[in-house]
């Protein structure tokens, strides 16, 4: 064969020789021929060695030189014919490589980035980090029994996608759930199971919007409805929220939006509640304007004071309103399932596109969910985490009563399983949270959670879900030493 | 108390009693008082009954009247003072009511309607249905065992959100995984977790295009990109598909898109492999424009004839190639794992966004998969089901050839798990869908795969997955006979 090709081949074999270790011989020997071939090594048109010779060339076997032969020509690196094996034309990377990559970051992704001090999460277990259920206290060994009853009721079929828009059973458990706890009107076919409230505001965001809509969030308020807007070409007008919750006035609504996003029972983060005169008006407005109304009904199953505040969704006949919740906090994050109930007129226009962008999935998970709602052993659990969080409640606040010597206000409370302490802004919470995550505390400054933070929209959210009582006095003692050393004098 | 509330009051009642049955009696005197004041019949500024009036009146105990107005009064229902108990004003829902739902249906869901004949799936272990996996062979019981070990390595921890873009170890074994099998060339930054292949596809759809941008996918081609672009502002440009894969021109690329949208290894529906010459192509224009590909590696782990031809995203250096994959059919399709890898120049720009959007979750299920793949399971389960396909497809090629009496071609099936038949046009492929999916046969018409079929897209789309050797003969047969009945004379 020409020496130009021994030459070459046996350069691309000293660069990288062949060893019976790395590998199957032909994939190496492929790898090699590839790699001259695509960097131009070995030219269009040139004719490589047979088999045979090539085999005692590189002392392999003759199989191992076809197979390798066979394989590039199936990729289409060289054509194989009675006159033996040549290299394909190929456009030459060398030329690719030189474009460079120019391709453009786009909007999206910035406006994203844009969403105001992203403070670092902090691992699941981090102290004081809003939003995490007792962990410890889940009733884990009996998740698992009911989850072994559910793969043993499933069988093989479970393994599937299963339904699209969720696993009957776990629907109508929903569906009975929320009318009993909620006074949610709705059938099970309303309800849409969902990847946790995250997939459900993503739903929402992408399917009720067309472009130029606006949508209206709470400011400060929930990130992830703010990020799921994002994400779509709705611009978004953050409302103020007051003691009494969302504020929208007659002017406004001059310009009415396409969506509302709304935590009534517990806004987050500052905890307060929608007042029903307020309730009503939003629904009054939504249906004379055709707007939606999303109800993140966030935290209510955590009322500490008095029976739950009745749902928006059932207040009024017909609302226009996507009611939304999830199981990340009565049962545990990592599960990731969550729900939406549309309003009857959505049911139809709404069922086909549902079924295009979900898969289902989670089957077992879904059917041991649906039992253990059923079974009462939800209901149980969701009675200890209340009392838990009451206690946690009452201890947090008097730890900061105690040890937190700032000046500060403590807001929000009547649910959930956070605090918000509110402080003046010579105490910048940004600077405060990221001291406080070097001491493995994971509070979250209020100003995050404002699209334009007022001076007020500063403090810290206190999560208390996660953090056993003993360690309040330490930590909250360790806050108030952070926050009095970030004093801006 | 004045005559015209005891009268509302004991009409509320008639109209449904207050029974020890129907949960707590507060509760209901509060949903009765409720709906008088929603429904007008008790006008603002009301006074209610004192609260040992109304329950000598109802024949209940005080408490529970003092009880139903304290949360009336929480919800802003009535104002309690000095004075008594007051209905307090609220906009009444009968005007509501009276506007109307007129909130429109907007595009994007009207688009979602619109992704060509939508055929029903058939429950997940319907007979023929394309993309489902042996259910059956899954070795349930280790994976559970793996589980089980994730749960107690895990711990409480496990229960909570975990990282949002993927447990570290997963992120790790697949990068290892893509590179040994696949030739990817990534780091474990680059590898995103995601909720099967879906949400990978959502979030390139989401996060990488500007309003206006084009999105091109292969026609026929999978719904689920179509659906994940249709939920963005993109325009959607559908691309013929040969038998070497997607085709473009030079004159194409006159106006370049952002997306590409690609099944190299295996295009799905039809089958073909894109040829290395297309894909080099693909590559230095996608460059020279600007353009990101999106791989889905469809079906590449099952490689019936020869070894898996490498990814394009480890093609070129510096590729801008978004390559994603799932465990849907390697694993199991309720599991909703999947993965996105991202180009390095992406890394940066997105890390925020991703973290924005994603909240990670089913943290057990990510660390049992990263040692399922380490331990070696997971491979000697793709080996058993490697031959296993293979048979089953040799069986069903057999069974068309003998039993399938309508002039037809069979393609692809170089890999995968499912068999094309393309049928002459007379033989409309949704009827005989239609009619096959009332004997439990979930064969998919090609038809339903192009936004503009053209006549050649016509045939059946036929999954051996999932369905047994034995009885590929009795419902070819059965098709068979359905395709003569439908046949347009």
């Amino acid at each position: 064969m020409p020496p130009a090709i021994l030459a070459t081949l046996s350069q691309a074999l000293i660069d990288a020789p062949l060893s019976r270790e790395a590998g199957p011989l032909q994939r190496q020997l492929h790898d090699r021929l590839k790699r001259s071939i695509l960097g131009g090594h070995l030219a269009p048109a040139t004719r490589l060695p047979g088999s045979r010779v090539l085999a005692e060339a590189l002392s392999v076997s003759r199989n191992t030189v076809t197979a390798a032969y066979d394989l590039l020509a199936a990729e289409g690196y060289v054509h194989s014919d009675r006159q033996g094996t040549r290299v394909a034309a190929l456009s030459r990377p060398a030329h690719v490589r030189r474009a460079g990559a120019k391709a453009a970051v786009p909007v999206t992704a910035s406006r994203l980035s844009d969403l105001g001090t992203m403070v670092p999460r902090g691992h699941a277990a981090a102290a004081l980090r809003p939003c995490v259920p007792a962990l410890a206290q889940f009733p884990l060994a009996d998740w698992r029994r009911a989850l072994d009853r559910a793969v043993r009721r499933g069988g093989p079929a479970g393994l599937g996608y299963g339904e699209p828009l969720g696993q009957p059973d776990l629907r109508a458990t929903i569906a009975r759930h929320l009318g009993l706890s909620r006074g949610v009107r709705c059938t099970p076919d309303q309800v849409v199971i969902t990847e946790g409230a995250q997939e459900a505001l993503s739903l929402c965001a992408r399917l009720l919007t067309n472009p130029g809509d606006t949508a209206w969030i709470e400011d400060p308020g929930y990130r992830g409805a703010k990020a799921a807007m994002q994400t779509t070409d709705v611009r978004i007008v953050p409302k103020r929220v007051d003691a009494e919750g969302l504020v929208t006035t007659a002017e406004d609504w001059k310009h009415p939006p396409r969506l509302v996003y709304v935590t009534p029972s517990h806004q987050y983060p500052t905890g307060a509640v929608l007042t029903v005169q307020r309730r009503l008006a939003l629904i009054e407005q939504a249906m004379r304007h055709g707007a939606w109304l999303i109800e993140d009904d966030y935290d209510s199953e955590f009322r500490h004071a008095g029976e739950p505040i009745t749902a928006m969704q059932g207040l009024v006949e017909q609302a226009p309103v996507l009611y939304l919740g999830t199981f990340s906090k009565t049962m545990f994050p990592s599960l990731r399932l969550g729900f939406l109930v549309l309003p009857e007129g959505l049911l139809a226009p709404l069922e086909r596109p549902l079924k295009e962008l979900l898969r289902g999935g989670h089957v077992y998970e879904q059917l041991a969910l649906s039992a253990f709602m059923e079974s009462g052993e939800f209901a149980r659990h969701l009675g200890r985490m209340r009392r838990l969080y009451r206690d946690r409640q009452s201890c947090l606040r008097d730890a900061l009563t105690r040890h937190f010597r700032v000046p500060h206000s403590v807001e929000g409370g009547h649910s959930g399983m956070h605090l918000t302490v509110r402080l003046p802004s010579r105490f910048p919470d940004v600077a405060i949270a990221a001291a406080a995550a070097r001491y493995g505390l994971s509070p979250v400054p209020l100003s995050g959670f404002a699209l334009h933070p007022l001076p007020q929209d500063n403090g810290l959210v206190l999560g208390y879900g996660n953090t056993p009582i003993e360690l309040y006095e330490p930590y909250v003692k360790r806050l108030s030493q952070l926050a009095r050393t970030a004093e801006v004098r």
